[in-house]
């Protein structure tokens, strides 16, 4: 295939303190870069598109760097070795890495990872067989430790993540109520992915009243992706020795100051409640049998996802703000190739 | 020894809602019961009033049952054997329970449990070598799990509980910063206790600036006894990886309504915080190894105790208000007999 001279490629262009607004980025033409000894040219064919990257628009300590002004975003990517350096790569592999909003780019650090494209669409490397996948698999089984019969609660349950998290819990004999915003997020939890109830936060006055209905025995595991009042409303309902894993808090990340609500910690004490935050790279030594083990629940049909695709680089900003709005409906991804 | 008649006893008249009053107890006179088969009657010498006993008041689910209106009020407590219909226990005998706020008791459960005077004041049944003791003990070393070199902070620092967290974490190779209302407080914790810092909050305008200051590495354990702005403050400085050891939030205790704060559990996330509550039976089974460890630490003068002591029975509520205000300087206890 041919190389182009150029490609486009979206930079942050200011930091938005609240809700991002497209002119936050720039859509760029830039040369297309030559591998050097030990890299590997990468057209991208897919972008993914995750709340986290909202935090590497502040510029403060987090656990990873922010992006700079001018700087290519940060994301996770899949594509195509185009042109290679690197011994274990070679054009036509599959890649996977964190590479960035870009058409083209650079690859040949440790995240480098080989996709097999005859186990499942590529895409699903930026998803359910990716970090969105990992981040459910190992914050649920091993943050939030469930036990046959318990009930699992989890947030933005048709997200990427969530709807990973509803399907294992289902698999490990779970009692599994998702919570989402809008009846066909709602409808598809419940009826194409198998939760066993579902709870509309948009639609229900009562987020408490709703709990209680839909988990008749309490919430033991509480799967957090959202924060604010949804996750509020689940600790106020959990149950003694319940285990909350946290993973985000979407509802929080475009919060101007601090966002105040009830302070539940005391309520852990009788309780015995243990919440604990974590990140996905923290299990990376562990990604290998769980990868293995999420292939084949998905070749046997147990585990199935959604992906929301937009097309071209250009989208992605709207898409990504979209996202923050709870407006995808399954794991974000641009199409660049 | 004669036995009376009748003793004193205390009991709950009424909820209140908010701060309790005297009004809200009774001091009223009964007849001194009659041990039965398997039973023992108990004079106490020492009450124990603790914050966990403010739970008790409100008719509310709790891990524990409230007490009735009418009832005697919950507390642990050490006295003598004065009277035995129970074959492991024979008048004389120095005994630990949790018999309420009385002068005479019928003891006889799984709870009671001999106490050997010659190891240390019986008092101590009650603060360092009983309750208070082995929820420091747990707490801080298999929820908090501190590391030689970290920094525990620990509120309520000279407290039952607190003053015995902060030792422990001595000893341990921690850094240890206590939070206390007070210059004296605050003087007793660093001089006698040998903590390296402490924090008077009450003086303190800044507590963050506070807390880093007297934290140059940050916190990596906290063991929380008060709940509220306090412990706002410290998780906001709490280090990657940091446990909390949710023990108790007095701040809140006679809060009517929700108290309101900053939603924190956010910023667990990415510094992968672990807030983990308990009660301090979950470790019964362990007692016994460490009551001798503990045993130990204070015969080598490794561990020291303060005691706020009040005579009288008909002085326990006053006493009780006082504790939930901080106006105790040490482990309140009801001197009786």
């Amino acid at each position: 295939m041919t190389i182009p001279k150029t490609h486009r490629r979206v930079v942050l262009v200011r930091r938005p303190p609240g809700e991002p607004a497209e002119s936050d980025f720039r859509v760029e033409e830039a040369p297309v870069p030559e591998p050097r000894h030990g890299e590997v040219l990468v057209k991208v064919h897919y972008l993914s598109l995750d709340p986290y990257q909202r935090g590497r628009m502040r510029d403060a300590a987090s656990y990873a760097a922010a992006v700079g002004l001018g700087e290519v975003m940060t994301g996770g990517t899949v594509g195509e070795v185009v042109a290679s350096q690197h011994p274990d790569f070679k054009v036509g592999d599959i890649v996977e890495d964190r590479l960035g909003w870009q058409e083209y780019a650079i690859g040949g650090g440790p995240a480098l990872r080989k996709v097999d494209p005859s186990l499942a669409p590529i895409s699903t490397a930026n998803g359910v067989l990716g970090m969105p996948g990992m981040t459910a698999y190992f914050g649920l089984l091993h943050v939030g430790q469930p036990k046959p019969g318990e009930t699992v609660v989890v947030s933005a349950a048709s997200g990427a993540v969530g709807q990973v998290v509803g399907q294992i819990a289902k698999i490990m004999g779970c009692r599994t109520v998702g919570i989402a915003g809008g009846a066909k997020k709602c409808a598809f939890v419940k009826d194409e992915l198998g939760f066993d109830a579902c709870i509309d936060y948009k639609a229900e006055k009562d987020l408490d009243a709703a709990l209680r209905a839909a988990c008749p025995n309490g919430p033991d595991v509480y799967f957090d992706n959202v924060g604010g009042e949804i996750t509020d409303a689940v600790l106020r309902n959990i149950n003694f020795f319940g285990r909350v894993a946290l993973c985000g808090s979407i509802s929080q990340y475009n919060a101007t100051g601090a966002s105040m609500g009830p302070r539940l910690l005391g309520t852990f004490v009788g309780k015995r409640v243990m919440a604990r935050g974590f990140i996905v790279t923290d299990f990376a030594q562990h990604y290998g049998p769980a990868m293995r083990q999420m292939g084949e629940w998905i070749r046997s049909g147990q585990l199935k996802y959604r992906e929301d695709i937009v097309e071209g680089i250009d989208k992605a900003p709207r898409a990504f703000i979209g996202l923050l709005r709870g407006e995808n409906f399954g794991k974000m991804l641009v199409k660049l190739a």
